[in-house]
């Protein structure tokens, strides 16, 4: 697999262009007059943080049906929010209790449990928020589509419901079949929904809507094969976070499953598959979503 | 002021009915196979609970304007999500750390805190899907109106924004404004969210619709204050949740503030207020929304 896309100078530049941008639109929505210090753990979640990887699918997939900019930004930046607020909660002491992300303390370590709960819940009611602007800019039925897809991938079917089945599935022996179908909801679901959000943005027809859906459920598994591995393979200060984390917890990762070799086999097999997607949509404008795809796997190699 | 409304026959019967309708709608929306317990506990916090006030005003709200039928049932769930979501997370520990809840134990007491913090954040996420369905039953202009009522109100600049402030308050002296602009947000914005999206449901005109702002507005604060005098007045058991709990926390409370008899005062002239915005609307069909903010008032008396 070549990896050659995503250290394209080309493609480097459209990605930090683009994360300058997204960091922008979420330092201007994300209110900063929140009261009594909301404000405040709201844009320690969100600003200054992360790969953006959500928010950049969102706008390569946009760019590659041709669609709306500005929707496509409001849709990168509200899928960025519930990935925020997610991470959030899933660092509080009731569920993962990590003090670390990203290299910063924690939001709760920092501003309190009760802050960090409000701004989580505080995050994803803003990103409908951002969905659906009172000033006419974006068509009430893109609008409606962009929430729809926005609340499915977040919610009881999807990253939701993905970390009910994680938590349950503590010193379980799950199969590969359980661990796919518990990571394509936990966070499967809101990459393939970044992707389809971008889509939704323009016009595209049924067969092009059901390769981007292919793909984006490739390389949303294929995240998190990589994921499991980086767990295992790299520090925590090249992961910003506490590595070890899921073998110390006895959870089933696919490392865990399949070994360590046959675990980046299986997530190289998952690009090719997302790549294949992608040329099958018959789309033009897709070097970016192709780099994105090698850059989510060249973080395991 | 006059209680006959509220216990008027045709309204008992439509009160009565209409609860139904949404125990209904919520038992065949909120769903029953999310993974791993997660819809057992979203069910839970629910079902079976609550006098609905939130879906009474919307569907209320919608009938005295003509509006949609199927719409603002959807939009009466989607409001009563929030507010469930909203009491699961603020029982928890890190928050108000109540173990009873409409007589029941609360969601974390009997699902554990994981489970609860996942289940509140699953209603939300449903909330804005409820808003949107596939099917083609909803206007996109009126989904998209729906999401952006419920996320402001639900969010930063409403319920989790006051629920920010009243945290910091717990041993400030907050004067009557503050105490007003705190519960503005933290109860106030999800009853005046309910009454604007059953209008949204319809079509009314700017005047109308300033009118059930100021409506929602008043019977928001008037509800609050209501609440504040049965903290004092009630028992736990009368209540379904621990009474006296805003004076043990050393809360600022409209009866701390104004005491007893002027806080009951207050409350009435709040909800002659909220009459005579109805009765300024102009609209015909009122009779529901009267008898549900006598039937506000009518607790505390």
């Amino acid at each position: 697999m070549s990896n050659a896309r995503a250290k394209n100078p080309t493609f480097l530049a459209w990605r930090d262009s683009q994360q300058a941008d997204v960091e922008r639109a979420l330092s201007l929505w994300v209110p900063a007059d929140a009261p009594a210090g909301l404000g405040e753990a709201m844009r320690y979640a969100v600003l200054d943080g992360g790969k953006r990887l959500r928010p950049l699918l969102a706008l390569a997939s946009s760019a590659a049906v041709g669609g709306s900019r500005d929707a496509a930004m409001r849709a990168a930046c509200a899928v960025e929010l519930i990935h925020a607020y997610s991470l959030v909660h899933d660092d509080m002491p009731c569920m993962d209790n990590d003090v670390l992300r990203r290299g910063k303390p924690t939001v709760h370590v920092r501003f309190g449990e009760a802050q960090a709960l409000l701004a989580g819940d505080a995050l994803q009611a803003l990103a409908f928020e951002l969905l659906t602007p009172e000033d006419g800019s974006m068509a009430p039925d893109m609008a409606a589509t962009l929430c729809r897809l926005l609340a499915r991938s977040a919610g009881a079917t999807g990253m939701a419901g993905g970390q009910a089945v994680d938590l349950a599935s503590v010193g379980q022996a799950l199969d590969q079949a359980a661990l796919e179908a518990m990571h394509r909801q936990k966070t499967g679901a809101l990459l393939q929904a970044s992707v389809l959000m971008g889509a939704a943005t323009g016009r595209v027809g049924a067969a092009v809507l059901a390769q981007l859906t292919q793909y984006g459920s490739s390389l949303g598994l294929a995240f998190q094969v990589v994921d499991d591995i980086l767990d295992v393979t790299a520090d925590s200060a090249t992961l910003g976070k506490t590595a070890g984390k899921d073998a110390a917890c006895d959870k089933p990762t696919f490392v865990s499953l399949l070994g360590l070799e046959e675990a980046k086999a299986y997530a190289d097999r998952l690009l090719d598959q997302a790549h294949g997607a992608l040329h099958q949509s018959g789309l033009t404008q897709l070097d970016n979503l192709h780099a994105l795809t090698d850059w989510v796997g060249r973080r395991a190699h």
